[in-house]
């Protein structure tokens, strides 16, 4: 593990997609803890579509990451020195620690997580992460499944898709995924069980859609908008609801994206459409980890994680994402993880 | 009233406004109604935004309007004759009875309404009507207001705009009413109780908004579509909800107008976007009539009708709604009242 803090601090507003020299790489003395803080060593960095929107001056649902300062992200890590009562040396936990080998906490931006052997550390920041939480509550508490409706979720192969998939299953949908190769198709509908999936690389989306959704679409899970919004919202029956999870497909653009061009639909359908962020859940976090936790013991949900090594290639990473080369939850890893 | 049954049937389909030569003059006999049937003198006859949806080719929430059929129109009317057990001669029943003097009808299409003289007529077209159940539900069931919470509404000296603003003053929300004309703003804040109003065709809506707002938009109840729809999701709070009652601005165009460039908005601020139709709202009519008809005797609320006299005139009626130059509810006029 490092000896000194290597960190990537934003270094510039990115146009489009991101580029290293966006980022400054900068290599600092390790911090000492004062009283009543934890020096921890970060292990596992979470890479989510997210953090380019927090690279743009636009204030969003969260304020932006300022010039100058270490690039926010989601962390697992390992407290290696504790100045504060509620944490000793080898806690695992979690927080918003940054792009960064080691990170200083006064315990207010940490959650102190299970020892357990048989949950993959990287879990924290997945399905009983960000991932979970966004799937769990935007398909139950928006999307508001029932049995028999028609499900068609986006971005279907990623961190959240294919759990908010998998769900949709359990509930009794039809579920069709939309996904960007012929692989993630397979995945999702050899593996994972959806009833359908659409290569929207290579096919085209609307005359799949009606094949993949005879009756209609009851439920759209977006996580990317645009062009797929508008197709999916031709298609939609009354009363449908739209999750707005992520709309990734516009992230990277320099100019306000035009709106989905048939959204009069909205109206004619008496359709909802509704954003949400995990952030407004986390005080029901627990209803949605015992969902999870055992459907995930029972087998019926599976999810997988791609990981990146070393934080250095963390810029490269959130670009996987963007160009879709990631398979699953992506993050990166930053140390090695301990043997308890 | 006439001896003949004059009608006005769609012609072809229009481009951008309405005109006269998309409907085609008739006059006919007066039928006679079978074993089973009742037929109506047409009163007054009801105009709304929506028959403009309902004269495009395209299918919206109702069948199109077929071409070389009588225009499609809510109406008010009495019974000239019976041959129906339910109803007898006298009635006053209320249907989707058409652009025409006279109307046959076997008893499914028609409700019968009250005979209370202290109840204009109109208002069963009106306040006791679709304009009435659409601010009423809108508003309440997917606005859901909140005291001291922030209403916009545009289109708000309208027939369902100046009912929306005046129940969000009765449910304790700061209102903000947009409107066509300094005559209509004045109307909404002096008469009927609006918190302030905005001129959208002399005044940046944004920055009156920001000014008459300074708390945020919670609810906005949209009426209108397009522009203002996209300057208004600029300053909404969490968790606003928008309710898509109309889209007016829209109904004239010819091609797909695109949606707000602001979508991205609704994921950001975890806002609610949803569409409704009064149909669906049918079996609970009287929940609206409950509270509606108590406000109106209390004198809490307002209601103006624009009467517009002669069937001949109905074409260039709804282009009133359109140009803005309607004051209120807007009926056409077809035959005198009953007195009672």
């Amino acid at each position: 593990m490092s000896k000194i803090n290597r960190q990537w601090r934003l270094a510039a507003r990115p146009e489009g997609l991101i580029r290293e020299s966006d980022f400054e790489w900068r290599e600092e003395v390790i911090p000492s803890p004062s009283e009543g803080q934890v020096l921890i060593r970060n292990i596992y960095l979470s890479i989510d579509p997210t953090y380019r929107i927090w690279m743009n001056e636009e204030e969003s649902y969260m304020p932006p990451v300022q010039i100058g300062e270490i690039m926010r992200g989601g962390v697992v890590g390992i407290i290696e020195e504790s100045r504060h009562s509620d944490f000793e040396a080898g806690d695992i936990v979690q927080g918003l620690l940054g792009w960064q080998d080691y990170a200083i906490d006064d315990g207010t931006g940490i959650v102190k997580l299970l020892k357990d052997v048989s949950i993959p550390m990287t879990h924290y920041l997945g399905i009983f992460g960000g991932n979970g939480l966004a799937a769990y509550f935007g398909l139950m508490d928006i999307g508001q499944p029932k049995e028999g409706e028609t499900l068609v979720v986006s971005a279907a192969a990623g961190g959240v898709g294919s759990l908010v998939g998998q769900i949709g299953k359990i509930k009794g949908c039809r579920v069709v995924g939309i996904a960007g190769s012929d692989d993630k198709c397979d995945w999702i509908t050899n593996e994972l069980g959806f009833d359908a999936a659409i290569n929207y690389k290579t096919e085209s989306v609307s005359q799949s859609l009606s094949r993949h959704c005879p009756d209609g679409i009851d439920i759209y899970f977006d996580n990317v908008g645009g062009e797929i919004l508008e197709t999916v919202l031709d298609q939609i029956n009354l009363h449908a609801r739209i999750v707005l999870c992520g709309m990734i497909s516009q992230y990277n653009a320099s100019e306000p994206v035009p709106g989905p061009r048939n959204f009069v639909n909205v109206l004619y359908k008496r359709a909802r459409i509704e954003g949400f962020i995990v952030l407004d859940y986390l005080d029901r976090v627990m209803e949605a980890m015992t969902d999870l936790g055992t459907w995930l013991f029972e087998g019926r949900l599976q999810y997988k994680v791609d990981i990146v090594d070393g934080l250095k290639n963390a810029p490269h990473a959130v670009n996987m994402l963007f160009d879709g080369s990631n398979r699953g939850k992506l993050v990166v890893k930053l140390s090695e993880e301990p043997s308890f």
